[in-house]
């Protein structure tokens, strides 16, 4: 079995690194990262900089918030770039910008490093449950050894395509959701200000064309006002500007995802960035 | 068993009042329709007028195109108005503006006659093999009254509540699938561009968050650019401009639908009125 660097132990990477320590790994993690302690009781290794983990490791995951982040762990000083051997797999699970892959992808090959784009769906549930989505960009022979990994953190996990693939089709992921949430939370709110029971409407729409697992699940948040998150407005915004961004690059117009980005902008300015992205029905009521 | 006449014999109404006969309902139809002589040849009796058939009848269903044919249809010269029997029964199951069907519950009631608004979801496929989704506006008793002949026309049949509900109900519906549309149709729009293959990422996405009825079936229309209909643009149009202006009515800031009414009216404009739905993806691409 590989040796593992795992470097981002947030809310999502914990519990992933975890999977992979209980599925028999050597996981190496950073000894500043707030998790450190919980991950070396736990087993793993701990090294003081990037450089030092990707020395010692066949495969290193990253996990992070944004694309400026994973740049940084990876070119930056004593980064992933600077310590990782020729024949070892760099794999990317944050969500960042399909443009921003690419390029890792490409300053990697010229060191003999192969990389996998592999963002996730799932949220924390799915990570602490290893059942994330995950769709993969890269080779085919990369997707092949990192498999057994991807299946101690996730289910339902697809190679997409090439390098870059894996993080548009998450950036689509975050159109299709996003949209949908806007569309169920106007729905919802012509319906409660015309006096429908938002409960009976949610059964027979389910039943129909409109049936969604947003209009489900969030739709039973709008009706319970439960906006506790689940995923913050703050971070699908981020996710928001990933999809607009790549839109611009290949001269689509999306002109429903710019909508609601500029609802989310609008929910973080009022203050409502920490809920969940169910709450952009309260700009709507 | 009551005898049913049955006005608006188009792609929906026809099968519809053909399981009615077959259910054993003896069903009134207008000797003027185009379906006339195949009703007629399935059992219906036929009257020249919709006052005529509306006096013989313990219940009057209309199913036609929009408002204006319903309201002509009830109280216009020789209309249902003029015929129907206190302690009668009028179901529309057209799908028409919440606020009309407000107005001709209040109509009806004035001559003790009841009324039900019930627009369907299923389409030409649904009304066929009676699987109808039937959402109800009006009293409990008179649903109660109309139930089995729901029964005999569809499957997912639920009472919402008062005079109204069933079409804000259909508004609703239709606002969330339109929206959708749009959004599977920027997302795949945006990966095609970006090369990513559409029927691997349908595949992933269908296992999480992203996961709608919109994106399985009319996602699959788009790979196959398959845009024969199903639900012709011109006519989602018209559900969007009720839904619109229900909002206005509300007070509830409708910006998705409002987009995504705008679409297809340039998709109309560009001629392709006629097409399916999932068509607004020729926009985008």
């Amino acid at each position: 079995m590989e040796n593992v660097g795992f470097i981002g132990l947030g809310i999502m990477g914990k519990p992933m690194a975890l999977h992979l320590l209980k599925a028999g790994y050597t996981v190496s993690v950073l000894s500043s990262s707030k998790a450190a302690d919980e991950l070396a009781g736990a087993g793993a290794l701990l090294f003081p900089t990037s450089r030092e983990l990707a020395q010692t490791s066949g495969i290193v995951i990253t996990m992070l918030p944004d694309s400026p982040e994973v740049e940084e762990v990876v070119t930056g000083p004593d980064g992933v770039l600077e310590g990782i051997q020729p024949g070892s797999l760099f794999i990317d699970m944050s969500t960042i910008a399909p443009a921003t892959a690419v390029n890792l992808h490409r300053k990697l090959q010229q060191t003999q490093v192969e990389a996998l784009d592999a963002p996730v769906s799932g949220g924390q549930v799915g990570a602490e449950a290893a059942t994330l989505s995950i769709m993969v960009g890269g080779s085919a022979e990369a997707f092949e050894r990192a498999l057994p990994l991807f299946r101690a953190m996730g289910k339902n996990i697809v190679h997409i395509g090439a390098p870059g693939a894996g993080q548009t089709t998450k950036a689509c992921n975050q159109m299709i959701v996003g949209m949908t949430i806007q569309a169920v939370g106007e729905a919802f709110a012509l319906a409660r200000k015309a006096g429908v029971d938002l409960e009976k409407m949610r059964e027979v729409l389910l039943g129909g064309f409109a049936q969604s697992r947003i209009l489900d699940l969030h739709g039973k948040r709008i009706i319970d006002k439960n906006f506790k998150p689940g995923f913050k407005i703050k971070l699908h915004q981020k996710d928001m500007n990933i999809a607009l961004q790549t839109g611009q690059q290949y001269k689509v117009p999306l002109k429903g995802t710019s909508l609601v980005a500029e609802q989310m902008n609008t929910a973080v300015t009022q203050g409502h960035g920490e809920l969940d992205h169910s709450a952009l029905f309260l700009l709507i009521e």
